[in-house]
């Protein structure tokens, strides 16, 4: 069974307004956590993040990450992915996060966005899948 | 201030059923992170886990952790923490898993262990907080 496949009893995650707590490895090799919004294109998983953070540094330097999304409907329903970052976009990025937005919030754009801040959506390559 | 006075605002957060994603190090230097119950002492992070699980093997090898904890009631405030493992104690772990358990269910006792489970405590030194 392919990762994708092991994706598919949780496609209602990525419906709902579940955060992923993604994990980037620090220049030391030691690991970093943060909440973080998440999408799924059927084959990637999609973090969209701003250039500079330190999450953006790290996957720059190291493609390794990890992440687990627990079903904000039952706690005890989890899934848990180590995956690797294989494409890092620029392009589409603004239209990604508003649509982010409105799935997490129900705003129509993303206001939060700092001057000259420049998005970027992380695709994430499913390696292991478990619950 | 040190990173115990920095972890002061989220006292509540561990007072409350919040899960923490925790990551730990694979052999291979890739991050894993799984939803885990949290303790805290005042002094250490305190995650109790089962002998032979996969962060169980990790945090052995490689005392390099992270976790991020949302809110429950409020999913855009969270703490992250970068910390390292300074002791693993099984002496106490299943009364602390106990504690935990009423914490977390309001059951009166852990009754998901399985045949021969050793529990043990792994006490964290958070290095660096941020919010």
């Amino acid at each position: 069974m392919s990762q994708n496949q092991a994706l598919e009893k949780f496609l209602d995650l990525f419906e709902k307004r579940s955060l992923a707590h993604l994990a980037t490895v620090m220049p030391d090799g030691s690991p970093q956590v943060t909440p973080v919004w998440v999408d799924y294109d059927g084959q990637h998983i999609l973090i969209n993040t701003a250039r500079g953070r330190q999450k953006d540094r790290n996957m720059i330097r190291n493609p390794a990450v990890a992440m687990s999304i627990v079903d904000p409907d039952d706690p005890y329903r989890y899934v848990q992915i180590r995956g690797r970052v294989v494409e890092a976009v620029e392009t589409g990025a603004d239209l990604h996060i508003d649509k982010l937005t409105f799935k997490y919030t129900g705003r129509a754009s993303y206001d939060w966005r700092s001057t000259g801040e420049v998005r970027v959506i992380y695709k994430i390559e499913p390696l292991h899948v478990s619950d």
